[in-house]
């Protein structure tokens, strides 16, 4: 029960279009209605959304469970994110912490604020993106339960789940001095989206459109991360240095990444940072949001193929670049 | 990795307090580790917050989810409700959800948004308020992981999860006729305190602070919930005549309310009805907020004391109060 009533006379930026209905004229249940028909289920459902609450079935005894928020002209703007590349996102961005634990994603629940005056469309298309991210990224794997409600800007917030299978979860406290330091999916290439995004040159973004498209529709290496034998491992959300601080504190170890085996993903994103006129390495190092996993292992273990040795775990701490000490680049989503 | 850096010229309502930092000059690390550190953990939890994920033990083999978002100015105003309020009500509402399928509360993830003009003070009042409820309505139940983001506007939702213990979820659809129809907790005092703090009346407010409290700070009958022999149950919400219409949507029943049994929550109400002009009745029957339990039982199981009969239940469809259908009077959480 909302204190307000809503009303709204807000026009959003996209949503000139005549003959659609609102979610305010719609009402909560038809809007949910509505969007929820669009979803897949998870296979773990025991009981599905519509109770108070969902069961999902957790075979080995215990469950795994990330959350993780976005919120507009925070985390995305309207104006360069459809309802589907946010519904994408938010799967993606979640599975990726699950998968990060060595789990296999098995369901998710989505809070989503909207204002009244948002087209039904753009829920719908939303509910289309977490579909289309769960079978890609995630089969199996569903969502279960959810809220709708009234805002000024739009907020999703997402919750998943993921089964060990019987496993031991992979912390960020494994890394043992002689493991091999090692990253699955891309790196920089959801900052040079940003930055391409940021720079409003229309052709730079329509040249470089495949990294727009990591940054607005991540593909995070889900199934690299499923039953992996690693000694540590996480998801690299808010960029190389920061995320490798990260498992260096809390392993008490040192991480030492060798220049040389970056060249190839700065290779990857050499021609748009020319354009921009920055360093790729920068975006390399410091960009977040390419939700990549670090992992670890074992010096007797075979680095699977989806992982790429960048490093090196030693005695000590902090992160280094070759010799020198990296600084804890990368951002904090409350000061930036 | 927010897309703005953030920066705000807000000042909040209640907010004009020096020498106490705000949640941007700390950062979110800083602005995290000292929110966190007030929270109590989950008894359930194998790994806590801190790493891409928490594991949360489900000896069953499986377990229960809800999720539910509270909005500034939607669904409270900070000039009411302090961080502990908050803290308290993003709690109850949702371990009510997870007692209404009859699972015992486990452990809980909060996300949080907050301006970064906000001083830290609130947030250590909120984690306060999560902390007192758990261990009121919940024990052992505690917050597991979480996310702290920047908004314009206070953004809280969270997701809880609970224990079936081997028994089956107590579902909407399991009503039968001849079934008795009874409550838990209380009816109408919800929306008495909120229409109490509405009327802007400061000695109404003060001379029933207790419905006010039940607004600002409900208290659902949790155990009464966990382990119940009742055929259906759900959570009030939204109202008894828009609740109880979907236990008898779901379960293809009519249900009937007797309004004689109703006397009783009407008369804990009616002094602050008639200072405001108002009727007890509509209170009782179309306010939300309460979360009481409402559940059904069979006719040879004694219905238990914390339970208080309000009718029954019998062949057709809709809700009647005695002879009369209820119109399914309630709250949208998007039209109002």
């Amino acid at each position: 029960m909302p204190i307000t009533r809503f009303s709204s006379s807000r026009t959003g930026y996209l949503w000139f279009v005549s003959n659609i209905p609102t979610v305010a004229e719609l009402g909560e249940n038809e809007s949910l209605r509505r969007t929820v028909s669009r979803l897949n289920g998870s296979d773990f459902a025991l009981v599905g959304s519509g109770d108070d609450a969902a069961v999902i079935k957790a075979q080995d005894g215990k469950f795994v469970v990330t959350t993780d928020t976005m919120i507009e002209d925070h985390d995305f703007r309207l104006i360069w994110s459809t309802g589907f590349d946010l519904g994408w996102k938010a799967v993606a961005t979640n599975v990726s912490d699950v998968a990060a634990m060595g789990a296999r994603p098995t369901s998710l629940v989505v809070a989503i604020a909207v204002p009244g005056s948002t087209p039904i469309t753009f829920l719908e298309d939303f509910a289309d993106g977490l579909k289309a991210a769960c079978e890609q990224l995630a089969p199996g794997c569903g969502v279960v339960g959810g809220d709708l409600a009234a805002s000024e800007k739009v907020f999703i917030s997402v919750t998943a789940h993921g089964d060990l299978e019987g496993r031991e979860p992979i912390l960020r406290s494994g890394a043992k001095p002689g493991d091999v330091l090692a990253v699955a999916g891309t790196l920089g290439r959801a900052a040079a989206g940003l930055a391409l995004l940021f720079s409003g040159d229309a052709d730079a973004i329509s040249a470089y459109d495949a990294l727009v498209g990591v940054q607005k529709r991540p593909e995070p290496p889900i199934a690299a991360g499923i039953g992996l034998n690693a000694t540590s491992m996480l998801d690299l959300s808010d960029g190389l240095a920061k995320d490798a601080a990260r498992i260096a504190k809390a392993s008490s170890v040192k991480l030492v990444i060798r220049s040389q085996d970056l060249q190839g993903f700065e290779a990857m994103i050499d021609d748009a940072a020319m354009r921009l006129g920055v360093s790729s390495s920068d975006w390399v190092i410091g960009g977040g949001e390419d939700h990549s996993l670090l992992a670890t292992f074992a010096p007797d273990v075979e680095v699977p193929r989806a992982f790429k040795p960048i490093g090196y775990v030693a005695e000590g701490s902090g992160v280094y670049l070759d010799e020198s000490p990296l600084g804890e680049v990368g951002w904090d989503s409350i000061t930036g």
